[in-house]
């Protein structure tokens, strides 16, 4: 089904009230950010958000036949000793079922009636002074396909009426904490027979399985959060030139999002310039950027729960007026260093070729080995690398020390969505080997707060990865093929080559094998570069692919940047 | 002490690159954003954050010669389901007594030692390309005044020999869950001898009853979170004629704030408009701005973990241009409808009538009274209220029909700070009577993730608090005289107006009692009108008071609003 772009009107960036005009094609923003919160805007030919078609989803991939899927949306929080909350995060696995984004619902499915209950708390009229109004029964109907809306406080009842008439029925439950209370409250007295029979090992996996395939409607919701993350990175590149400090860009891109409907990122951003960038979780952006050769800006929103994730690596040097001044002001045009221009196209190049070899059928695997393969010939190239073929220092795997992640993950409710079964690129063991995603076997403990975890790749994870030779037709030797795309899968695709000093001196320059490859002089000139990495959402097409992603790269950008 | 202003660095507004110059005494930002997340930024003569100021308040309070104060910073967390992690927050009493803003520290206080240490985690520096520097024990010894830092994998050794040493001691913790683990780890074997006494009942309250009278360096830092929150509002002002959504004063608000290094708001940003104005704790600030008279913004960044609450009320309704036509573009002047500058009008006189009453030994719940009795003359002038003399409504408590909430509270750490003993306003039975502040007795449940509560003044509550006479020397009748303001307490007034239909019908015109006194036909002529709150931030003085929040309000605001 074709997504009618024309319910999604074009309006004018006013928001900040800042004098530039964006191109029609980067502003798909709505006037109706009226229901942004709680309902999704771009819609399908019905407008209701698919909870029953997922429900059929889950329900064939459980490959049951009866009994009662029961999850429970987030409840209201507090944080302890303080009045204050931390800010509503739906569950996502609920979310999928009901498409209700407020708190303290319930839904149930009875998979062989095929009758989807969302279960809304009450809310008395005269609470409005203090909470305002919640989504009742009538409105629920109307943005959601379920099949029925009901008031939490008649869920145990049915629950008793329900495995009174179904005694010998499964309730399926997502976690043991999450299973259905079923005393006081009813109507009825408890249920006189045993307790029903509870599985909470079975509904999580088809539940992944069914999300790892999006329904169209998924896909217009990550559509639109794309279309207000790229409006967001374009007003960050028109805005470039006058920047002095991190934090500038994110609020420019936190506000973008905001003024056009999208209050939630989904992830922290991370704006690092100069070596910030070889930080690959970096979240300070607190820093000048004054002296910084590169801004890699990670950034993107949530639309209805649905996740973006772009991101645009930017020049912040200055090339010299006309009078031989180095500008610092609005006048002087922005442009690379020659070192960060060599290492940008590097990763262009492997974007691009990676990007362009999406379709169904294809292995993830062997596209991050292609990327792994153009980072190599292209350092080569530059005389970072050297000493070896690029055969030589692939079967190595060498290239970890620059391009020490994978190359992307599913998009989806979750910005690192679920795999459904079969990773896309590391197996889990091998994951789990690496410490969890953690990096490095889990040395130390993080003293930030800690959000979501790049897939670490290592050394010799790269090497088997890049055994098949790194073309698209090959399976990798790396359990065998991996998971191969699928349509209607959404995918990041997002290489980078950074220049961490602490880590390449502490596992690669300490090594001789890996050190024997390593132009340590050369590799001096391009600490200051930092890093570049450039990401895209790709939607995987009947025959191709479809990028998700319109903020400007690359040339483009640069035009933006200086205002041409 | 003195803060010395100078070294808050005047800096001029170009973060999101708007042509519009702020006026110096607007603009008390910072060029060292860089220290921000961290770091308070604002000094006292050392610089240092007073953490053992404050451990040795606590220690008094607590009436303890020796016994170990432990509390436990926040940990890193994790979503259920999913590898993103809520926003950092970090544990206010921790704070209270490290200064530290990062996760997984904790802080010990040996009592008759007077000896303070800072327990940090430790990375590997290796890991800096997963996560980035995380503060070590020199940047720690330069920030925070603090007798000793030390690695958290030492913390149980140091525990066991404290209390090998120390065997009839006393632990002081916070909670029962955050008592000290003394199992594992050490490096020796646990303590042979009995386990030692841990008391987790007297440290909440005195570190309540030091935290309620806040440290000149407090001050500074609530001085520094209202200087970036006033700005905003100011950056909210200069644009609104050009505004067509709540979600755009949200946008700017919190742009502003980040761009000038204040990333956390301290509660979430209110931006009601029209009828939305009068939910109090309105947070889905996504509805037009058309048609509506007046817009309330409640917003209020956070420096350095301690908070702002600043409130203003701003008129939307545009006059008719020269040639007749209603303004809608950025021509038209933007002035208040006679209903919504009347109400302004007395909640104005509300404001600054209890403002000005501010001194050590005034009692807030005369305040109070005072601000009941200004509405009571308002409303009778406007004929909101009639049938009956000043004194006859005030004794009936009529007034809690349209100003339902206290007149503030304390500001630290918390937005709503800890009463620390006696509470400000309401006697805790009475608070709890009335539903522990969440308004009219528990009925219903809130549908959205809910966050900080105003106190709830009943009818009942408001007479009894009148009935002093609403004189500011008199002492209440309820509970008899109630909290007197100190030297270095900061607390906000925040009359209100409110024309909530819901609440008003359920609660007062179907009370015979109260009904006589509203005339609803005028009534329906305020409706629209929505609501109508003026809140600052005031720090008492050694003979007055000194208002912290410089955001403007009343007529200046409205000459910026019109760019005059």
């Amino acid at each position: 089904m074709e997504v009618d772009h024309e319910l999604v009107e074009v309006d004018e960036f006013d928001a900040l009230a800042i004098e530039v005009k964006l191109s029609p094609t980067s502003t798909a923003a709505t006037d109706e950010v009226e229901a942004r919160a709680l309902w999704p805007l771009v819609a399908e030919a019905s407008g209701k958000y698919p909870a029953k078609e997922h429900a059929k989803k889950v329900a064939k991939e459980l490959g049951a036949r009866d009994g009662l899927i029961y999850l429970l949306g987030q409840e209201s929080q507090r944080y302890e000793d303080s009045d204050m909350a931390p800010e509503f995060r739906q569950r996502r696995y609920f979310y999928y079922l009901s498409g209700a984004g407020f708190a303290n619902c319930a839904v149930t499915y009875e998979i062989a009636r095929d009758w989807l209950i969302l279960w809304i708390p009450y809310t008395d009229p005269r609470q409005v002074l203090w909470y305002g109004t919640t989504p009742g029964i009538a409105e629920c109907k109307e943005r959601l396909h379920v099949d029925d809306v009901r008031y939490t406080f008649n869920l145990t009842s049915y629950l008793h009426r329900y495995l009174r008439q179904h005694p010998q029925t499964t309730v399926f439950a997502l976690h043991p904490g999450q299973t259905p209370k079923l005393d006081g409250d009813g109507d009825g007295p408890p249920t006189g027979a045993a307790a029903p029979h509870i599985d909470t090992a079975r509904l999580r996996p088809a539940m992944d399985a069914a999300r790892v395939v999006k329904t169209d409607y998924e896909v217009a919701l990550i559509r639109q959060a794309n279309a207000v993350t790229s409006a967001a990175h374009r007003a960050v590149l028109e805005r470039l030139r006058r920047l002095t400090n991190e934090c500038e860009l994110e609020a420019i891109f936190q506000a973008t999002c905001m003024a056009r409907g999208a209050k939630k990122m989904a992830y922290p951003v991370i704006a690092g310039s100069g070596t910030n960038a070889a930080t690959l979780h970096y979240e300070d952006n607190d820093q000048s950027l004054a002296g910084r050769q590169l801004v890699v800006l990670d950034a993107g929103c949530e639309w209805a729960c649905y996740a973006s994730d772009v991101t645009r690596t930017l020049p912040l040097t200055r090339t010299r007026t006309r009078d031989g001044r180095l500008g610092g002001g609005g006048g002087a045009m922005i442009a690379p260093t020659p070192e960060a221009a060599a290492i940008y196209a590097v990763v262009e190049r492997m974007q691009d070729e990676c990007v362009s070899r999406v379709r169904p059928g294809a292995s993830f695997r062997s596209l991050h080995a292609r990327a792994c393969a153009v980072a190599v010939g292209g350092l080569l190239r530059l005389g970072l690398l050297r000493g070896g073929t690029a055969g030589e220092v692939l079967a190595l795997g060498t290239v970890a020390a620059f391009f020490p992640h994978g190359l992307g993950h599913h998009v989806g409710l979750e910005v690192h969505d679920v795999a459904g079964g079969e990773p896309l690129l590391l197996p889990a063991a091998a994951a789990a080997a690496a410490g969890g995603g953690r990096g490095l076997g889990g040395l130390g403990t993080r003293g930030r707060g800690a959000a979501g975890r790049r897939e670490w790749v290592s050394p010799e994870m790269a090497a088997a990865l890049c055994r098949g030779g790194g073309t698209a037709s090959s399976s990798s030797s790396l359990g065998g093929g991996g998971r191969r795309l699928e349509k209607n899968m959404v995918v990041t695709i997002e290489p980078g080559i950074y220049f961490c000093r602490e880590y390449i001196e502490a596992y690669f320059l300490t090594n001789a094998a890996h050190a024997k490859y390593i132009d340590k002089a050369v590799l001096e000139k391009y600490y200051p570069v930092g890093g570049v990495r450039i990401e895209d959402d790709i939607l995987v097409t009947e025959d191709g692919y479809e990028n998700l992603t319109t903020a400007p790269k690359g040339d483009e950008a640069l035009r933006i940047i200086n205002g041409s």
